[in-house]
């Protein structure tokens, strides 16, 4: 095979947007030969492709070899197992499932490794964090003993909410800003710090939109080292900040806007505390600006590693196993806030499934929609 | 009168760089008459003052019109309530006292409204926070929606611990980072945004110091109107940070380092939210720098506000009695963590009193310390 013949299930913003990168060329090796909306009006802009409203019958048509699932997030769990069961390379956006027990349930249907199954974390080929991992795998900034990631600059407008019956709903999303926004910061904090074992967070329901979901969140997590992190994020705010702090026992790394900025002490702090002789003394340091450039390939990225690694084997930036830990914070965060309490991890998934359900069957929030069509999203990394 | 004759009770580091500062004639109307402390040899360097042993001998030896105590925490409770039932005017280094119940009977003592009583909150001097609290005040950043202090650059080595046998003991300073340092902080978070309604906190115990009090504090806080807070501080992380930052409707400001910044939505948020057809539009703001000249008068300001409310009835900058408010919420955020519970405040002073008494009583933490002279604070916001 030197040619991926690629389908895309729901044609929606981000749908939308995956179809016209590989239509264009972005992505080598790939073809768009198929794309399945259950709405027709989405598919008109596609000419040279089939149409499918039916997923199951994309997927069982031998049109395509290899499918990109961009639905809601609930369908990704039993579109994925049905991909991958039918002998399909899949790639499936983000979160790779709405809660931890169907994670588990997804991941648990890639029997078949020679299937290619991977995740939209787009972010993870930004250059800043791909940097920030490797001065961290590398032992380069010691021990991290504090994270603090301010990521507001998510702001969502009452159109935005209304734009979608499923949107912000229990049923249609199974959460707000964590589970739609926030699956690749979440992603990123667990790529870069590990899980954490201790969660307590404080969500607030519908603060600044008319939603029965969370859209503000502030979120203290325990590490296994004794590490401490904030994790604050909400869609009500703008302008918004979009800033990592992590303190290391070799210094301060700041991640906002360009580059990394590094105050590296030339000695470990812990160890320099115990030597001086001065009560008031600081480690000497330097102050490391690391430029990046830009912010990464981002989805086309992701689409070319996928591409890159059926054809050719190449290694996976985003295994889609890696999906449950996002999720499983998103849902630690919210269980933590509803439970009003500091939840110990691993994540019970059953136990949150039951609750997420009840949140679902006790629904009463009456949701106002307008009808609108795919937003441009050439220039966003969210959906 | 036209010269108040000032007298210090403790003469450690921050008793000792008052003195120097009076002395140097930095406070106009301020005469240092007499100096008191328990260690003569602490008293060497001043031979044009009058010593005491004792401080209820210099409190009533008709020697001074007004006394400055800078003793450690517990005793400003009793010297201050001894101060002022003895006519004198008082200025109480931070925490005014331990603990809330301490902190009401201490401002009961006040009864003598011609007494001036006033607290060292130094940092209400900084042209940064007047600033910001202009902002506040006048309604022109909108409703506050989030506020974010990382405060750690209050490093101190074991070598500080060690230089005290009272430091950083239950019975000694009744706590760690939050009494000692941070009471500037607590105090600034009020006066700019008022008390919270709710606290939680996670503190960590010796985290980074062989210590038997918190020097590592995560706080979650919310206030009435639904804005969230993040207090964040510690002893053990170098070069740590301080930055403040505030999300309201009408924007977000920032300070860390000189000068506010301040990212200005042209339109109030939520207004825009609810206006605008764009799903992923955000309001169109001024970037603002607004620039201050350096940190404030500090130490010197409130004391030569202190000498002019004396003689002048000059307008207090730090009245004694608001020095509850940050003393009430180093023990929430204390308490909290003790109880692993959210908190609602106000406080009970009472119970906190009886926990803090039982750490004390069960205290078993064996402190080495190191003989050392008063350390040079004159660059210093902190003692």
């Amino acid at each position: 095979m030197n040619e991926v013949r690629i389908g895309i299930i729901g044609v929606g913003n981000m749908g939308t947007s995956h179809a016209k990168n590989i239509i264009a060329g972005k992505v080598p090796g790939a073809k768009l030969t198929a794309l399945c909306d259950s709405d027709p009006k989405r598919l008109e802009a596609f000419s040279e492709q089939k149409h499918f409203s039916d997923a199951q019958e994309l997927i069982g048509s031998g049109e395509i070899d290899a499918v990109i699932i961009a639905t809601p997030h609930y369908p990704h769990t039993t579109l994925g197992i049905a991909a991958l069961e039918a002998g399909l390379h899949t790639l499936v956006e983000k979160p790779i499932s709405v809660h931890k027990a169907d994670c588990e349930r997804l991941i648990a249907a890639h029997q078949n490794k020679n299937l290619v199954f991977a995740a939209m974390f787009n972010q993870r080929t930004d250059p800043r964090y791909v940097k920030l991992r490797e001065l961290i795998t590398s032992g380069q900034l010691g021990r991290i003993n504090r994270i603090n990631w301010i990521i507001t600059d998510w702001f969502r407008t009452a159109a935005y909410y209304a734009s979608g019956g499923w949107r912000a709903t229990w049923g249609g999303e199974g959460g707000g800003v964590l589970l739609n926004q926030c699956p690749h910061q979440l992603d990123l904090m667990q790529w870069l710090f590990g899980m954490p074992t201790e969660v307590r967070s404080y969500c607030q329901i519908g603060r600044f939109h008319d939603i029965e979901v969370e859209d503000d969140v502030t979120t203290y997590l325990k590490y296994e080292n004794g590490a401490t992190g904030v994790f604050i994020t909400t869609t009500g705010e703008a302008p918004g900040t979009n800033r990592l702090e992590v303190a290391a026992e070799q210094g301060k790394v700041v991640i906002e806007g360009e580059g990394i900025q590094w105050t590296r002490n030339e000695k470990q702090t812990t160890e320099f505390s115990n030597e001086t002789k001065g009560g008031f003394d600081k480690p000497p340091v330097w102050d490391i600006k690391i430029p990046t450039s830009g912010f990464g390939e981002q989805h086309i990225g992701i689409m070319k590693n996928f591409v890159d690694a059926i054809l050719n084997g190449a290694e996976l930036i985003a295994p889609a196993a890696e999906g449950i830990h996002s999720v499983e914070l998103a849902n630690a965060m919210l269980y933590s806030s509803f439970t009003d309490s500091t939840l110990k991890l691993p994540l019970d998934g059953a136990a949150y499934e039951a609750h997420l359900k009840k949140l679902i069957a006790e629904s009463t929030h009456k949701k106002k929609t307008v009808e609108t069509g795919p937003a441009d999203l050439s220039g966003s990394f969210s959906n």
